[in-house]
């Protein structure tokens, strides 16, 4: 029987700078009576990551460029937010409503580049990490160091899309699997060859996470068990990132 | 402990026009020793839905349309899986490369308009069910008439995305739930009021569902169990869909 388990991992506790992510989650899981597998994928929310590396900024701190101050005025947003925001992003891609939609220094095409003032503290706002492979390499290294077991990592995050309403969490940063299954050239049960099926599983994976760690829950770190990813060393989110020449909509 | 559960109900079989997909989701799960609950989420494969409503098309029997024809050559797109998608459509969003993302007569942002030759056969192409809610809300009551549990059905398929690579899955069809978790105005543990926090949770069922159906293993339903959703018996993916005034990508 093919099955899945998504299990919570509680009583994290506050996450705060210098705070070493692989060794809270080895001593939550060890607590709970969870033993971390080399096949379980650790899905990890990017608040908490962004808190041990110190990518937490007091609003109030903010030098204001007159850019910042008319883009808050025309969208009715905090300038110090707008600030942030665009030195996140290496382009705005829409704008309207209070809406700010950018590509962030990393590739991602997201609104207000993934500076979030919840569950931070008031007046603060959490930026995305810098590399968040980078990150989920070192969450990786430090679990294998501590209990020699390397889960595969994925560090998530909640995304707006267009055209639907909602957030979906989608992986920000990957270790240890392959971000897609690509199935093209192979064929269904009727002899037809597929054409497009590339599945973005670590999105899928991220997703499924949510259901388990909420908004304000307290459960930041997520174990997926029993889902057949591909292992690799090398895995990247680059892989979900299309390439703008491919891209109907930037 | 917060925990999840994504089993898979296998041995449904093939499904052919005029079958009763509640009956054979039941039967595949007395078959499996699984008993269904009022808090299940059952997630359909489109596909099995389609077949059943007889919603497949050959593609040598369509009638070309000039315009059909064009788009084919300006595409290198077969024209009659093109006549058969402009049949699905309100209007075309955006086309390039061999893509053909348009506005299906339900609302839909998708390629293709969900039209999809996989895993039907030969020469075959499957349609998004006309209505799916209906179509979940009939799947719903088939069950409920059978065992007397009515868990949530959600009917998904695989959704491309702008600037992402790979699919996920998403909702197309809903019974029984309520599509988003809505927490604006509520506070996180700082006092924080929080502003964006809508979450298409039915999006996020259906993509955790695809890590066990898969694209080509045989396994079209699958029960989603332990999620925290909220009962609602009027659900519908109208919920999921942004109003085009709000859209910044149409």
């Amino acid at each position: 029987m093919k099955r899945i388990e998504i299990i919570g991992v509680e009583g994290m506790g506050e996450v705060r700078t210098g705070d070493c992510v692989g060794e809270l989650i080895c001593a939550a899981c060890a607590r709970q009576g969870i033993e971390l597998t080399d096949e379980d994928v650790l899905v990890v929310a990017q608040k908490i990551v962004s808190k041990a590396e110190g990518r937490i900024v007091s609003l109030k701190d903010i030098r204001l460029s007159e850019r910042a101050r008319e883009l808050g005025r025309e969208l009715d947003k905090d300038p110090a937010l707008v600030e942030v925001i665009l030195g996140e992003s290496r382009r705005i891609v829409r704008k309207g409503g209070r809406a700010l939609i950018v590509e962030t220094h990393h590739g991602f095409i997201s609104a207000n580049a993934g500076v979030d003032c919840s569950n931070v503290g008031m007046g603060q706002a959490a930026l995305l990490p810098k590399d968040a492979d980078a990150s989920a390499r070192t969450i990786r290294a430090e679990i294998r160091q501590r209990n020699g077991k390397a889960p595969a990592v994925i560090i998530s995050d909640s995304f707006g899309r267009p055209w639907r309403v909602g957030t979906v969490d989608v992986a920000v940063g990957i270790a240890g699997m392959k971000s897609i299954k690509d199935e093209r050239g192979t064929k269904d049960g009727y002899g037809y060859e597929l054409r497009a099926a590339v599945t973005a599983i670590a999105d899928e994976i991220a997703a499924a996470a949510e259901l388990v760690m909420g908004k304000k829950d307290g459960v930041p770190v997520v174990i997926v068990r029993g889902c057949q990813t591909e292992k690799k060393e090398e895995g990247s989110v680059k892989e979900l990132l299309r390439p703008a020449a491919e891209d109907l909509f930037r």
